[in-house]
């Protein structure tokens, strides 16, 4: 059995939602679809998600919404009228809309999750009722009644483990079945969405509930390219890729399949295949547990993610003050900060989060870190750029090291941080925010195309 | 006021001793002498500080130590008979080593304290006296009369700041001061010595203490090499170095200045000099708090000691679980490890320690980590290296990280680490034990022969 999972552009009108079907219908073994809202048509076109997020933005204002309510339903009359349905279906959108904004509107939280989740409630129903108007049998299922019970915060939806049991039970119909991706119930009974993109979430969470043989994940790319290819021109496209690789390019920047959309997969070892609606027939790119490691394929991909602070702390001695560390850590955990790269020396550590993390508190973490820690030197760096190398055995051929900083050192760029540590599949380096573009061209120049498969 | 202090080497025999007051003698700025034990007079000799440690090893077992005993003072008598001095001291030498054993024969630690302070306070004692005896006004003081107290823990005595004080009183004094080095009082009023080789610590405790100009430490070398001699033929020595790079280079390996040395010199800014008994007008190298850089001596020097054990944790998602490395860091906590580097990355952290912090508890450490931590793997390697390149400013030149990498790819060696911080002065490349020297060879040869300079 496979569950395929179909991003925003590939459901974003009547055309591509036809040649979803047409790929669904194709193969009897792709018993279970995951669908997004519909994405854009158009360069500029607004995502339904988006359009759906200025609604709650208005009610929440409390001024009239009734035009952006209109154009929220306008989007799915285009599709339903190009697909020559019955528009029913208008009606019932209307209807879920008003009841939402009524019952929540004092819940600013759970009314932003209820209308975000329409986008792909809305477009799942929909396209069920059109396959089923082909004369393929297929039935709409709701997360709720598929199972899927998350964690109760809002926008942060976490699964929980009763989860998979109840979806296996969905391998007892015979229909092909349509589940709305992002979102979730919780056992308290609302509507709680996963982090954004969490279609990719939803596909996975399903796959491992039915123990799928494969996880489609259909794009508008024919797969994964091995450096973002606004940076550089033409990449190459990665065949093949482990979950550890994965996670370690989209936790860098790579956006074609949402990081957290891993863990479920990575514990039952379902393998993903990431393909193009538009080019069905593209072998795309596989995610599996192993991959087989040759002279070309070391390197998997390079990222460079930006907007990264660090925190340096200076200390003599601090090696001998057994606790130190942890006291700073401890400090972090205070204000809920995850960081993601601690290089540290015997005097000092550095540690590397995301902006983002930081920035509301900053200066609290600062006085709380010089208050209970006796620090000697405390700074604290923004716009740092973290470029990541990332391919499984990579720390095995010697030389790897050497091949990415000579590439680095050729065009000049400071290296200001390097991680790598002893059972990485990656290697990490600090550099300035400014130097972010070049640094990936030259390494991939120097992975990809020069001398670095004669090491 | 200059302090100066004597190695063993510098103080083994009656030639060398008369070498040490010529220089003693010869600066009247030279006002406080600290002195260690007699060393080794030939290849095979045993330190008087070994010979000790005997004596201690024969009364703990019970069983007869006359000629152990007997030998420590024949050590002192062969300097007293080729100084031609009178051979009191020898009787006091016996009363002194009788009266430990008799006192503390059943406090073992106590009594291994005392009993190794003897060195260093009988060479003093010896050497203030036979100065005096040539006509220049020197007094003999033990730490306690110093003022030197320090925490109570046997053989790992930490200075209590109230030292610092009464110490400064010593510039009252007229006459040269001969102390010896290696141990201090406790306010219980114990013997207890500094770790071993720790009459730098002494020498550094008191030049903070008398707010010293200099501290002249004198060893049976013109200063410090930039890598291991006994490793690469006739290297470079080193002008000057900062504390910092003193002290990650005698972290990782340089003998020639006790590490821990260096704190009490650091706080209050005071120079050292390693200087050359034999060879005293040779101009040594300076420790200093800034040296200036210029595109020579951007690497100050390469280390790489061995030893060391590798905790590596892998767990998925392990950066999004805010608290995950401080929890693993409170276990090492509990069994008082303290650890050296931590490269880590989004899904996992390697612990870097000497291997002597974890051999007896690796079981039970490892055993807390999977119990309270829940890590998807967990693994330990012993005898890694760890190679250290350092110096000052070395971060800011671009190159250099792959100057280091290039040399060591070169050589073939293998990178199974790699760590470098903010605003660190070292860089740190964790390699397998057997490729340690080879390591130092190809660095240094890149590093002080090679194109580095052009870089």
């Amino acid at each position: 059995m496979k569950v395929a999972k179909f991003g925003g552009s590939s459901v974003s009108n009547a055309e591509q939602i036809k040649k979803v079907l047409d790929i669904v219908n194709a193969d009897k073994d792709r018993k279970i679809i995951i669908v997004s809202a519909p994405g854009k048509r158009h360069k500029e076109d607004v995502k339904t998600t988006d359009l759906l997020l200025r609604l709650y933005e208005k009610v929440l204002a409390g001024i009239d919404y009734t035009a952006k309510k209109q154009e929220i339903i306008q989007r799915y009359a285009d599709i339903i009228n190009d697909l020559e349905m019955s528009d029913d279906l208008l009606e019932q959108i209307d209807d879920t809309l008003e009841s939402f904004i009524k019952q929540l509107k004092d819940k600013p939280e759970r009314l932003q999750d209820a209308l975000l989740s329409c986008g792909e409630n809305f477009n799942a129903q929909l396209i069920a009722t059109y396959n089923n108007s082909r004369g393929i049998p297929t039935r709409y299922i709701s997360p709720g009644d598929a199972g899927i019970t998350v964690t109760d915060l809002p926008q942060n939806a976490q699964v929980l483990d009763q989860s998979y049991e109840a979806l296996y039970k969905l391998r007892d119909y015979d229909e092909k079945l349509i589940i709305p991706g992002y979102f979730g119930m919780s056992r308290q009974n609302y509507v709680v969405t996963f982090p954004r993109g969490g279609s990719d979430i939803t596909g996975a969470i399903v796959s491992r509930g039915v123990r799928a043989d494969l996880y489609e994940n259909f794009t508008d790319v024919s797969g994964i390219f091995r450096a973002n290819p606004t940076i550089v021109p033409n990449p190459l496209s990665i065949d093949e890729i482990t979950y550890r690789e994965m996670r370690e390019l989209s936790y860098a920047g790579f956006g074609v399949f949402h990081d957290e959309a891993l863990q479920p997969l990575y514990k039952d070892r379902i393998p993903v295949v990431i393909k193009n609606t538009n080019r069905p027939n593209d072998t795309g790119t596989f995610i599996r547990h192993d991959r087989e490691i040759n002279s070309n394929n070391v390197v998997s991909g390079i990222s460079c993610d930006k907007g990264f602070t660090v925190l340096s702390i200076k200390k003599y001695l601090m090696n001998r003050q057994v606790g130190f560390t942890r006291k700073v850590l401890g400090i972090l955990e205070d204000y809920n900060i995850s960081f993601d790269h601690m290089p540290s020396g015997i005097d000092n550590i550095s540690i590397i989060m995301r902006s983002k993390e930081i920035e509301n508190v900053e200066q609290k973490v600062l006085n709380d870190i010089r208050q209970r820690c006796d620090v000697d030197e405390l700074s604290v760096e923004h716009d740092l750029a973290i470029l990541m190398i990332v391919g499984e055995g990579m720390h095995r051929i010697i030389g790897t090291a050497n091949m990415i900083t000579h590439a680095l050192a050729e065009s000049k760029i400071n290296l200001r941080m390097m991680n790598q540590g002893a059972s990485e599949i990656s290697m990490m380096f600090g550099i300035d925010v400014d130097d972010a573009d070049k640094a990936v061209k030259a390494t991939y120049e120097y992975c990809y195309n020069g001398e670095a498969l004669q090491i």
